[in-house]
């Protein structure tokens, strides 16, 4: 495996062993002041990011994180506390606290629940990044429940129409259970995440279509003319420019918490973000076996080849589940650079 | 306003008051034999789409729906039936009725479960096309609710890397409401519908970015030639496949009804849908004025000029409220052919 097919910037990648990297990640949070139960699940949100070859999140990101947690954007020992629960609704604050943890906490408290009533939704402000959002598709999926969480961002694209970044991609999150492995749907507002720019540029590659406009108004497929233009394209055009919106209102009113135009644009001081978690008690509508059914049958007639297509067609989250086994079996891959500066952390 | 600015396929349009409209839809029913109050209702769900400019889902599919109805694939007489309340998660059966009447009912639904517990979740099986979507996210907006609700379809859209239509274009819809004009989200998982790729053929105009793929597997702003391939493109190419399959899962699951493989494909027997809706009561969470606040705040920043932007963003919902107003003042703009077929209907 290259450095294309893992997502990195480089093709010059090693792998470790999952626990070395988890155990990694402990040493690293205990040494920076984390309190031992939440470094032990915040290093595992962060090794199973990059087990699932969601690199740019997982061990990618911990060096900014934990500069962050330095810098005091992120207060490593901030719990989230319920400030209100209006019926099923509960608002939690996360307290600057770090990301990962916070939204962990209030999936669960959408799950609970749900447990007891069907439905059940967490509102959460004043977090920081969620880091791979995905992680709590899975944690809720997991759980048997079907999930959907989304988050907002600093401001980092232009709505349609205007040339300043001024909406969030504001990640959703849907989540199905299946036994054959859960569908879980990860996907920013951007077509194209700046991380993903950049990693083209590296390689040399265009991109595979428009992901922005360059410096005179053009949509291009070069990645680096985008960077410059700081005009990435919303998915769908206008209509991804809507969605973004959307999400960052609901969760702004919903957790009484900031929207996109509160929050600093630089990612080391990008804080105080807005996020929702909605649980769904799949369980209890007690259709089980029909479920199940229908959930296979579903993913088989999406996958169902026909004439002429160009390869196979992939559900959401199923290349996640594939990274994961050979990634387990072979170890992670890791950026050389970055696995020597976290280990020079830990030590 | 000419045939362009509508949305519609001609510039041979005319205006008739609201009023007139409205009368002569229950007419219509009445004459087909729907129950006075369904007659009033489904009457005034339709003339409002044609009223707030969504000609297609108004006046101009009225015709079809009663051809519907008289091939029994629509049962006027279906009332929803609450099949099982899973905590806060009602199930309802359509019984194949008229599916904005359905569609209304569990919004209403939803509404009320929410006004009672703070979140309140309603999902509907064996329904029928529940014409203009955005329809429940304003009735949640004017009830002060946010609302989110979600339609599946007929097989219309290929996968991301798949030639055949495998999934529904299965429109979202994420209202917010708002003193100086709710903000309603109302979009399809295709980038253009087949009614936005005929209207743009018959004014001889290109799209205004690629909609699809013709016959030689090329990306196209040409109309007719995705007409011919029926590939139209989901919004942001994988992502808007992968999110439409999500809401159809989810909305099959939550219902226990069809999803998309289930239903057929012609737009004359499209039925057993399963839809889903979601209410949020914001008044409940007790921030009165700072949501407002919020709202407007959030509103003024994502619209605030900036160098070079061309023309205004707009807001989703914007221009609905625009032409309501205008429509209101003028009359709305009917396609001759069609409002003299329905007022065939209502004679």
């Amino acid at each position: 495996m290259n450095g294309r097919a893992l997502g990195l910037g480089t093709t010059a990648t090693c792998r470790v062993p999952y626990p070395e990297l988890l155990n990694t990640l402990v040493r690293a949070l205990l040494r920076a002041g984390f309190e031992t139960e939440r470094a032990a699940r915040c290093a595992q949100l962060f090794a199973e990011s990059s087990r699932d070859g969601v690199y740019s999140h997982g061990l990618n990101r911990f060096p900014l994180f934990l500069s962050m947690t330095r810098s005091g954007v992120i207060d490593i020992r901030a719990e989230p506390q319920l400030v209100s629960s209006s019926g099923l609704l509960e608002r939690w604050d996360g307290g600057m606290g770090p990301g990962n943890l916070n939204a962990y906490h209030c999936m669960d408290r959408a799950l609970k629940l749900a447990d007891l009533h069907g439905v059940g939704c967490a509102a959460l402000a004043n977090t920081n990044h969620w880091m791979g959002g995905g992680t709590y598709g899975w944690q809720a999926a997991d759980a048997g429940f079907i999930g959907i969480c989304w988050t907002n961002t600093c401001p980092n694209l232009p709505p349609w129409g205007a040339k300043e970044p001024r909406i969030g991609n504001n990640p959703l999150v849907i989540a199905v259970p299946r036994v054959d492995g859960h569908i879980v749907l990860d996907m920013a507002m951007s077509q194209f995440s700046y991380g993903a720019l950049a990693a083209h540029r590296m390689r040399r590659e265009l991109l595979p279509v428009d992901g922005g406009y360059d410096l005179d108004g053009r949509l291009t497929r070069i990645p680096e003319d985008i960077e410059v233009s700081h005009r990435p394209l919303p998915i769908g055009y206008w209509k991804g420019s809507g969605l973004a919106l959307m999400l960052d209102m609901v969760a702004g009113i919903l957790s009484g918490g900031r929207t996109t135009y509160q929050v600093a644009a630089e990612p080391e001081k990008e804080t105080g973000l807005s996020q929702g978690f909605i649980a769904f008690a799949v369980q209890r509508l007690g259709d089980g076996d029909s479920t199940r059914e229908l959930s296979d049958q579903v993913i088989r007639h999406f996958q169902s080849p026909s004439e002429g297509d160009g390869g196979q067609v992939r559900y959401p989250g199923e290349r996640v589940l594939q990274t994961r086994r050979e990634n387990l079996a072979k170890g992670v891959p890791v950026e050389p650079v970055v696995w020597q500066q976290v280990q020079g952390l830990a030590a």
